[in-house]
């Protein structure tokens, strides 16, 4: 009886570790780099502002945690510290009436609803060694993209060697 | 002996407060709405980012301080609370060469050198009662501008009756 139960046991473990196995290998749909949108990443600080035109079309705020913010403070963009994130949010680029009438010119653009996804890289240089060390996630209405949408993004911040991958400078 | 040194101390105390009506009287030049830039503020949340063109040719930012951020979050921007300061950061609106070398399209602008000065407006029913509950404030190269510099803020800033003087709206 001890004998078949630790045989039951045996062959539970086995199972297990070949169920993992065959989910490892398949490789095709890996953990998302960030399962959800990380709490309080509205209220982290400002690094710079930026604007793309073009189909994105979009005036944005590039924002980072406390360990990024740190980084770009003590000037250690070259090689940001695991635990780093930085987030990027874009609104549509939208000419301001009210604004405009205000000051008598038509010259302001604000930031009008949500577009392009909100995206963050996220540093740590063992588990994304493959992208040079930064994870990438976009979610799209508070929803994680699926991979395809992330794969044009590290080929683009890998030219950006210089200063870790990461496009965006501090804003003084 | 006594009553002389109780003579000399009512005698200074009198010119003191004389002195202190007649600076008051000129009212030439009023006490600056911020001595200094506020400690911190570059590290105050983010409200929202825009863009002016023509003149300014600027990209910016808007910043709240705690109080103001509440005010944002909690839908009281028709009447903000005494102590909100609200932050208008901008810098010179700079296409990125080394942006558009990356992406293959000339898309890409970014924040370039500092511009325009650092713009406060400071909540205080009392105080500023004159200028709709709010005090403005500019700071160029971090001294305070001139008065003449701040006349422009309050008659502009008072069209936005239905919130507050407040052109700013919150970017989700």
């Amino acid at each position: 009886m001890r004998r078949t139960a630790s045989f039951l046991v045996t062959g539970v473990a086995l199972v297990a570790a070949t169920a993992a196995v065959a989910l490892a290998s398949a490789g095709e749909r890996p953990a998302p780099v960030l399962g959800q949108l990380p709490p309080g990443y509205r209220d982290w600080r400002l690094i710079s502002v930026a604007r793309e035109a073009g189909d994105l079309d979009d005036i944005r705020a590039v924002l980072g945690n406390d360990a990024a913010i740190r980084a770009y403070r003590d000037g250690k963009t070259t090689n940001f510290p695991d635990g780093a994130i930085i987030a990027r949010l874009a609104w549509k680029f939208t000419p301001s009436e009210e604004n405009n009438a205000a000051i008598g010119r038509a010259q302001s653009f604000v930031a009008g609803p949500p577009v392009n996804g909100v995206q963050f890289m996220v540093k740590d240089s063992k588990n994304y060694a493959a992208t040079g060390g930064w994870g990438y996630a976009q979610f799209d209405d508070g929803k994680p993209a699926g991979e395809s949408t992330l794969t044009s993004c590290f080929p683009c911040h890998a030219l950006m060697k210089e200063r870790d991958s990461v496009f965006t400078r501090w804003a003084p």
